[in-house]
């Protein structure tokens, strides 16, 4: 349907700054998220299966499949801004498709649009590689802000 | 990223039972909206630019949009429901990314997951064929019911 | 459970500017909408059942129901802006609770988060004063602009 | 606005299966949830601040209330539910509304309708007791189910 877009980073060390970011946040290191790739507007994380994060039917929960997918959205719009700006989410919706069931489970997020002041990621989660049965997706609303305040 | 499937049909009447839907609904007279494609599982609307339902800077306004893309998802998921079924709208969550800008608007909308109980259809709302600026995005979920209740 | 706060409007002309902006909108007049009150923050409006707007079951479309709840929480939104600014919708999410049967429909918008930026508002839609059976929810997310771009 | 009804549960031990079924759930412990209340169609939960779960900022992750949340809605709406049934989501949208700055972080959730197959809850999350200031919302929709598949 529509066709994907390819993005311009705005800043050329937009890879490392990412890296960067991802590593100086804890809840990543809690979950054991590790980074699968990073493009210019798309970002693919994944974990392993850990009952920890589990509900009481041994499925992954909710909580973790969404942070998950909000990290990987939250970093793909990250590649895409100027260098002095930080990302937050303003919001998200979350679909849970089919039960969180499987050893690896991978969010895979894009930007589908990039903005001043806002940008829009979606977010398909799988179990196993899995691809043709997404287990949840998410829509993202993602706020560009500098030290100084919100972009704008 | 997610491979798209292939849906069957679950009645070999789809196409004429989700035609005679739309006709019976009045919304879609009134806004003057035209079937262009029904596939299993995807449905293709669109309607002309009409200053009726234009908001006050002469886009079309944000219910406009989602009425399109709200009747787009019902009847992709009514293409895979078993005869004796209707669909009703149980949710949906609307990315308004563009102004909406042009002299025709088309709603592309696809089955994500189908299901006995639920369904989950996305949608992409366009303006004149620009694919690669889509001005909305929406995630519906749809509930298959019967005259006797809902499906289970 | 939240407290309900009062809002300050940040201009002495609230009001008239809010109305001002309603009747400059052509969606407005074609679905007769009519305003109910204008409070800071909290706007109410209603249209009468009109079988143009309905779909095949003869209750009201869903995308009628958007509509309403989606103005009432725009203008809820900008009773608490600044006089140079107008809003635009980002995004919103609605749940369909019950059939939109009835004679009258009312959408009722409260802000729950002002913001210089963004601004987060929730609407009821209620059905011949049945305020204690909701037909449908809504949570939007509104972004105030000014000719000269986005606010920030 | 919306009138809060009183809810009857369906079945006399809603409170200890509700609470039996909170302590099934490895992720609750994993956060240090707690229980604060539970009522017919609503349940309190809170935790206390915990690095582990916080992004870059210091800031609890929006991943971590999200969990908060969703939980307190699942289990408000499993407390209506009939004796053998269990609840699963099937989506929700977070507004993130403030900072999640604080010690100690509570989801009030209430059910909004509930119903045979579908219940619609609402949560809100507050830091530190401050609920004119919620820092997160939540709509969420979920479906009750048996050991022999969805109610319906």
């Amino acid at each position: 349907m529509t066709t994907t877009r390819r993005f311009e980073p705005a800043d050329d060390e937009w890879r490392q700054r990412t890296i960067d970011s991802f590593e100086r946040q804890p809840m990543m290191q809690t979950l054991g998220v590790e980074v699968v790739t990073i493009e210019p507007g798309a970002v693919t994380l994944s974990f392993k299966r850990d009952d920890r994060f589990a509900q009481q039917h041994s499925f992954m929960h909710a909580g973790s499949l969404t942070t998950l997918a909000d990290s990987a959205c939250g970093w793909a719009a990250l590649t895409l801004m100027p260098a002095d700006h930080a990302v937050l989410t303003v919001s998200f919706t979350v679909n849970l498709l089919r039960p969180a069931d499987g050893e690896r489970f991978t969010a895979h997020a894009m930007v589908v649009k990039p903005g001043r002041t806002l940008t829009v990621a979606d977010a398909t989660v799988i179990a196993d590689d899995a691809h043709d049965r997404p287990i949840a997706t998410m829509t993202a609303t993602l706020m560009g802000v500098t030290d100084r305040g919100i972009t704008g």
